[in-house]
């Protein structure tokens, strides 16, 4: 049994299905994948676990495969070409598709190469972990990294569809895990303050992978990504709301080299931060910032600051893409449940709060 | 004086300014550049002719440059690679534009960094060679090659204008300016039989770079892309018709790996098949085809094939990306200035075709 959400974007727009047992199921994939040609791109880890049954899923399609280095120092433009070398061995024209199987990299870096392989064929999107199936994988929104910062490089192009099976994340380290729920808290935190009861109430459901409350989960986060995504598809306005926590968590992954921190634990402590800027306001209470904390503190997740200095933090935030003629615009809470992104902020809010997290050094 | 067209793609429309003298003049370039921050991407010969002149012209930005080696050769996903290093280091933010300032390799990988870069930002082009400005500059395609083939990798991406100084042209190499002509003659054979009539009386005009010819010639052609363009901005339909030649051209610079022919020499030869394979067709008369090629050879363009041999060159344009699921559609002309995009040709004739010009080999 399977949920379907409609990503309503006109021509462009999608499905999305979310249940167990998805991927070796032809009556899944048959109707959203049409190609004859479908090129696979997965990663070490996840093709020997999937991709036979993805096979299955796409009997009477020639699939041809892929499996990337693991990981997001590989998120790269060199990776990419790998990419597109495969996709030339297997001599895929412009009506092919391309599948990725795997976590938010592999999804990044497959969509991005369908984006331009022959200037764009079609992608479909089978997302093994729980940060890509509540976010990475729906929106269209592909691309690599850039030693300068994260997602740097890439395009829009939207996916023909989304199928998240959600009995893969059974096969997810536990710390993947983790980190996908930061995404999850983050939608609760910017547009859905009974979500965020919810999670109090399950965030220990979530972590025993109980089947009900991963698929509502799931389900709620699409609903939230999906909705700001087709308010917004190039993120001239709502859609920034997404970026909750990830100004700070960028500059936190930049610093580090990608390595250290995953994605999620960089959004965690990025989103104590916003949330901690955002009591600086006078807009959230100390109670609302300690129960974020606290939420992501049950969920497994960081609450800390790497040592790096607030100047070079600042640094950092000042070669990310949310950058505006100069001047940082971030993403803060109102109130729980409620996200404005803005620049009307004092400058000394946002040094107190860089210094407070990530130590002195001037800024 | 400058004559203006307007490309009328809605939101993307962009106007197209012709005339000499127009590069170092900040009342042209100053209302379509709007960006505070502008990196100029040129190569080793066009920056130290126009470089300075450009900076004139866009008097109050901050001006950033980077000159890229010349040449097809250096149309590579790992020069573009050197393009989003040179706006890293300029701290470009999604306000910023881009200026490609040269002929087609640099218009068609400036244009692609600044589709990826952020997932997208303004490009100005500004065409110095011929057959940047009457043909690449304009409608958005923009990629690199893949050992493969050629643009197989790329965006659509519409600049926000084109600026053609036709005084550009006066420092163009003749063989480059040659090869431009090819594309010119293209326009007039797949849309305008007037224009060819023209042509046939003015081309040895255009040879001695007589200012009225140029100027009627370059804007004759843009006017003809840009209505095909306009008609079919993702080339599903009628845009496909410049690809007339185009496809027998790559295989010859594939085979040539790009660095013994000029695009448009490759696409003058693929014109000649084109048209050979229209008269096997019964469309065009034996003088029709001969008058094709007399044309481009009073424009000074190769009208022979190399000897690659027609399974070779059959092979090669297999991998050509306008194939669709295996069957190789071709533009043909159902007679002088009329183009159609068909695969209803006998399998015989093309391989005929193949084998009067590639020589011999089974095809």
């Amino acid at each position: 049994m399977s949920l379907r959400l409609d990503v309503d974007l006109g021509e462009r727009g999608y499905p999305i299905l979310i249940g167990p047992d998805l991927l070796g199921d032809p009556a899944v994939l048959g109707p959203v994948v049409t190609a004859r040609d479908v090129l696979v791109v997965t990663n070490e880890v996840v093709g020997p676990l999937y991709l036979e049954r993805v096979r299955a899923g796409l009997a009477g399609r020639r699939v041809h495969a892929l499996a990337l280095p693991d990981g997001e120092v590989h998120k790269t433009l060199a990776t990419v070409g790998r990419i597109f070398d495969a996709m030339v061995a297997a001599r895929l024209n412009r009506d092919a598709c391309v599948a990725a199987l795997g976590g938010g990299v592999v999804g990044d870096m497959a969509g991005f190469a369908a984006a331009c392989y022959q200037r764009g064929v079609d992608c479909v999107q089978l997302p093994t972990s729980l940060l890509a199936q509540v976010d990475s994988s729906i929106g269209g929104k592909t691309g690599v990294n850039h030693s300068a910062g994260k997602n740097l490089i890439g395009a829009f192009h939207q996916p023909v569809a989304v199928v998240a099976d959600t009995a893969t994340l059974a096969t997810l380290p536990r710390r993947e895990f983790r980190a996908g729920l930061a995404e999850v808290i983050k939608h609760a935190l910017i547009a859905d303050l009974g979500f965020l009861d919810w999670l109090d109430n399950h965030v220990e459901a979530l972590l025993a992978l109980e089947a009900g409350a991963l698929a509502f989960a799931v389900q709620r986060s699409c609903e939230i990504k999906s909705r700001l995504v087709v308010a917004d598809e190039r993120e001239r306005g709502p859609r920034a709301l997404l970026n909750f926590g990830h100004t700070f968590g960028h500059a936190i992954e930049t610093a580090t080299g990608y390595a250290d921190w995953l994605h999620g634990e960089a959004v965690a402590v990025g989103m104590v931060l916003a949330a901690g800027l955002s009591g600086r306001q006078g807009w959230l209470a100390r109670a609302d910032v300690e129960r974020v904390k606290d939420l992501l503190r049950r969920a497994g997740l960081p609450v800390a600051a790497p040592g790096i200095g607030a100047e070079r933090a600042l640094e950092l935030m000042g070669m990310d893409k949310k950058v505006l003629a100069g001047r940082i615009r971030l993403v803060l809470l109102t109130r729980l449940g409620e996200a404005v992104l803005t620049a009307e902020y004092p400058a000394e809010a946002l040094s107190a709060t860089l210094r407070e997290h990530f130590g002195p050094g001037a800024a």
